[in-house]
């Protein structure tokens, strides 16, 4: 597999080997976590995110805690992993995946504990299942990405938001896996990253990974992607989503529904890519999605300089919605899926 | 008048007071310049700047410089009124502004010989024209505000974008002039600033000047302005110009073409605000605009951090052209000027 490919993530032996993000883009430091103290101070301070990501490295979290110890009866061992996952749980506290990956991890035991309540098999099974999460996840990008290639050809160019790249998946990413793949195949795909104010992960991460992959990029404000598009540079514009609601409007990162009204006024194709876990049919339009507001204080300093008073008052939406009738399609591990979104969403569940 | 109108420029016998721009937000602090060396380093680093701001500075800078001496003969002091002008234009290389209110003084100067060539005459003859271009900059400042005015209702929410304000003019702006006078009348205007990226102008400055005024403002990155439109918040847009053609497409800092598209796809009015002096009727449209492309360092850093990767390629475009079809009105000190653009701005001349 070649480099543009590989992950900044990765399972040796006993340990949990990942890129630590909080340097980004200045220093490029692997950390070696050998604990699930490691691994819970590296989800708290960000030195791993991303929604996948932070499911993967939990789920090796919990190995590594249980691993440190040998247990004589199954329910030590049980009471055990059951405050090991409490643990690493409150890593941080509003991540969905983090959840669900230790969860599955638990499940996962109390099944084989069933027919085999043996510690040292159980430990093995652990291992067994965050391999699983792991590998599932870079499966899910792959296939992401392969159905996204379709509609790339050589010399076009893409624009994109936010980080939805190999730094927020165990795999090759979601909106931005296409082009890793398009990359790999030898065709050529230009791509233009706003830079994603207020916290810039367009800038630290998306720019960074990409030059780091060897894949042509040409970081914006994201007051200039209109410009971008009116020059004729961009052929589609690809992002990722945070939660998609039955009807096909789509909630990410702030700025993706102004980027898509831009896209629609120079008639250029908006594409969504994002793993069939982000589809949640129970929410039937985006008016059922609520929208965090952050903090002032993401917007007024950067690098603790104020760069506007102290004492202004600021909208920070972290998010918006971005109606469905402005999306091409969306792109999923299932294939792309196309208007009417209320129908056609339904088919690959 | 109240400190709303009040400007962050002034005249004090025999100095030039302002404010120094560099140390915003964080801190404010007038200085008092005495010399033309002092006016010269106060433009050159930026303390002062905005086109008709720096005109109006350098013109006090002459009268300063040629007010320290005494001059025996006409011809001594042409020679260093000359030598003057030409130092104080090189503090900023490419503002025309500066050029402009110099070669004026000069003019004046040229004039008043003619009938009175008696240096201490001369010296209260610059002074003179110095205060004229002044109390002019003040006045076509208010004019626009007044126009604009006639825009705003109670309750009503305005959008804008980069910096047009006191800080920029000698007056009460351009876009934000209609801003200032509401609230003199007691109108209640919420205002929108757009952090404007990468130099955040309207962050560090419009934010800065309009809290300083008590002016309702709200900041947002510049990828939230679609989401406050959609909110319903706003009423109307209104931004500055660089440059305008004979067709009414618009120059003004780069991010105001896709506002100008979003505020379209809302149907909320967008206009632009600015001087006569702005209107180039030797363009014939926007095409015939060059538009300055800036160094990546702007994007890629802030306050010396990095916030992407160094050798990451960067577009980093100052400016941008709106098309006249976007713009409902262009506010001028001689009245709103409304398409047919191409006929109606040669009315005002």
């Amino acid at each position: 597999m070649s480099q543009a490919l590989e992950s900044y993530i990765r399972w040796e032996t006993d340990e949990l080997v990942l890129l630590d993000q909080t340097l980004l883009p200045g220093e490029v430091k692997y950390i070696h976590l050998t604990d699930e103290h490691d691994v819970f101070e590296a989800i708290r301070a960000l030195r791993v995110r991303g929604a996948p990501l932070i499911g993967v490295a939990a789920a090796y979290g919990l190995v590594l805690g249980m691993n440190r110890q040998n247990y004589a009866t199954l329910d030590g061992f049980m009471t055990e992993l059951k405050a090991k996952r409490d643990y690493l749980a409150s890593a941080r506290p509003t991540a969905v995946n983090l959840f669900w990956a230790l969860d599955r991890m638990v499940d996962r035991v109390q099944m084989e504990a069933r027919m085999m309540p043996e510690p040292s098999a159980l430990k093995k099974a652990l291992l067994d299942e965050a391999l699983k999460i792991h590998q599932e996840d870079r499966e899910t990008t792959f296939k992401i990405g392969e159905h996204g290639l379709s509609l790339l050809k050589d010399g076009y160019g893409v624009l994109t938001h936010c980080n939805t790249g190999k730094l927020a998946t165990a795999g090759i990413g979601t909106a931005v896996a296409p082009i890793y793949l398009a990359k790999e195949r030898g065709i050529h795909v230009k791509v233009f990253a706003d830079e994603t104010r207020p916290l810039l992960q367009g800038a630290r991460l998306t720019a960074w990974e990409l030059n780091d992959a060897g894949i042509d990029v040409t970081l914006i404000t994201d007051s200039m992607a209109a410009v971008v598009l009116k020059q004729g540079w961009v052929n589609l514009v690809i992002v990722g989503a945070d939660r998609i609601a039955q009807n096909g409007d789509t909630a990410n990162k702030i700025g993706t529904y102004g980027l898509a009204l831009l896209a629609h006024s120079h008639g250029i194709p908006f594409y969504v890519a994002a793993p069939r876990s982000t589809i949640d049919l129970q929410i039937k339009d985006g008016s059922g999605i609520v929208i965090e507001e952050r903090g002032a204080h993401e917007v007024i300093t950067c690098h603790g300089f104020e760069i506007a008073p102290k004492t202004v008052k600021v909208y920070n939406p972290a998010f918006d919605v971005t109606p469905h009738d402005l999306i091409a399609g969306i792109i999923t591990e299932k294939g792309i899926v196309h208007p009417p979104y209320r129908e056609n969403l339904q088919k690959i569940f």
